[in-house]
């Protein structure tokens, strides 16, 4: 008899991206043979080490088990990192508790990282940063080629209805990558898997998951989204929302990429011999690529890319499609543009 | 003292549309002094006709009502037309009221059309199918430069939020379009104004409107994302939510158009001497353009462009990018596709 649906999706999710890394550290041992994608961190000739980031949570405990079975199969060593964000009182004595779990799987090396957050950007973006930043560090000192993080389709699902609370484009509405971060780091093994797999997964196999009670307070964004606005879009428009907000977010992903390059092309076909953007050659371009070359050209003289939103570039569009003389205009980050003799001039102010 | 704020932004909303009209028409008659846009229908000399649909609600009636004002102060004729969908009792003597409503706006012509609602994709479906055939019979049939919608700003949150739920794409989330329709007839001149705006402009103008209540009924999708879905997202998001959706609804159609530009531009280069699509040179596009020039493809073959979702496009692209020697693969239409040798075959099967 094999082992539950649940466990035997977990599993299954979980080797795919294995056996991904182990190409790309096959490749970086050997070009010519394997994927052009290099993992960074491991030694040749050692087996590369995979990280799971763990919260305790049922989620990234289900990964954590997941990456425990599959890393025995394989040539790979698994360890596991919990972060103390040392927001509640005992959150030592948590994060102690899951590195022990970890440990209980077999994972090693297993490490409980105390961080201390910030303020930047709201509670749960500060939370965020040090949370990658010490994964980041925690990761290029033991040589880690992944560190595997355990966001599911659910998760992706609210990742782009707060995209879309932003109204700023299908960048935002992409969601989190399959890969992303320095050198290919981070690895979302359950993407495509619902939130129910994940718990059902832990249950099954008796182990104990912690519930983060930040998830459960109305005080924060995504979980009166994942509480309330997201049941009520349900029951509206049918089960199949998370998925379709999933499917979204692929799509949007890939979309953005191909515009990005296109804008990347055009930025090299629409200057002068000074480099400067000529606005007549601007205004040729598909108002969807127009926008990502000016936002590329703010971002260039120092604009914050965080800081330039949707109607930033808008008034900067007008100078190009609604020309009636219109001064300067001021951008985060104490730059300013303004239509010189048929020149778009971006500038530190 | 000047009108009321809401009468004067759903004023100022039809006259921008009503100016547009008139320089289209302007070109027609005189092309090299405009804009490109030719609008059809009216007599040159004649001052164009503008006719507004009306179903006696909030939004069409005060539409309606700022059509009839602006016109007054414009070269435009005015006129009106309700539909009779026949769908529940009583409903001719309630077209037969809103008729004599618009006319005593002065509108002129004002028409009540009763249709046939068939089954075709759904009852909303089939009445708008049947509603948008009788309009386009009048605007023939009259000479109407251009008929005018009451869909608001809160209308576009909502279609967003259903093209979400499908998953496809962009396309279904870039919304209503404010100009839509053959030769431009269709214009929404309230796509950026809320719909409390139109209720406020009706009321303190004392028109009187009939809330259609199949806008409240449970049954209809639309119906419970109005006052279930949408009220619980904005709820958990904040109240920027519509805006945001209607902002993304005009990202994305630019991005679609942009990305469709660009889709008819490699299928010409994709191609052998045989017009056949070269696997080689379809695996090097990015996988957004590469989807989307396999979409016209099937489309161009047959397939009908509402059956294709992304999960036939999916199959399709593996047969570049995961190729390991499957057979052929059935689109909607009786359009068959294969791959034989390094190149796509898309045909009736």
């Amino acid at each position: 008899m094999g082992p539950h649906p649940a466990v035997a999706a977990i599993r299954l999710a979980v080797r795919r991206v294995l056996h991904d890394v182990l190409n790309e550290a096959a490749y970086r041992d050997n070009p010519g043979t394997a994927t052009p994608d290099t993992p960074h961190g491991s030694t040749p000739g050692e087996p590369p080490l995979v990280l799971v980031a763990c919260s305790g949570g049922a989620d990234s405990m289900a990964l954590a088990s997941a990456l425990a079975f599959e890393a025995r199969k394989l040539a790979v060593r698994a360890g596991g990192i919990t972060i103390d964000h040392g927001l509640q009182p005992g959150s030592d004595l948590r994060a102690a508790e899951v590195a022990s779990r970890l440990a209980a799987l077999r994972l090693d090396p297993v490490e409980a990282i105390a961080v201390t957050v910030g303020r930047d950007g709201g509670p749960e973006a500060a939370a965020r940063d040090a949370r990658y930043a010490a994964l980041d560090e925690a990761a290029e000192r033991l040589g880690a080629s992944a560190v595997l993080l355990g966001h599911t389709r659910d998760d992706q699902a609210e990742t782009v209805l707060l995209g879309l609370a932003r109204g700023s484009g299908i960048r935002s509405l992409s969601g989190m990558a399959a890969v992303s971060g320095a050198a290919r780091r981070y690895r979302r093994p359950f993407l495509h898997l619902d939130r129910q797999t994940a718990r059902k997964a832990c249950l099954v196999q008796s182990l104990p998951v912690w519930d983060d009670p930040m998830n459960a307070d109305p005080a924060y964004t995504r979980s009166r989204l994942r509480h309330e606005g997201l049941p009520a879009l349900e029951k509206s428009l049918g089960k199949g929302v998370v998925e379709a907000l999933a499917r979204t977010a692929q799509l949007c992903r890939d979309d953005a990429d191909a515009l990005d390059t296109w804008a990347a092309q055009a930025d090299t076909t629409v200057r002068d011999e000074a480099g400067l953007l000529e606005c007549a050659k601007l205004y040729a371009l598909p108002p969807a690529v127009r926008r990502r070359v000016l936002r590329r050209a703010a971002i260039a003289e120092g604009a914050p890319a965080g800081s330039l939103f949707a109607r930033h570039i808008e008034e900067l569009d007008r100078l190009i499609t609604g020309w009636r003389g219109q001064g300067a205009i001021n951008l985060p980050g104490r730059v300013v543009a303004r239509r010189q003799g048929g020149r778009l001039v971006i500038r530190q102010g």
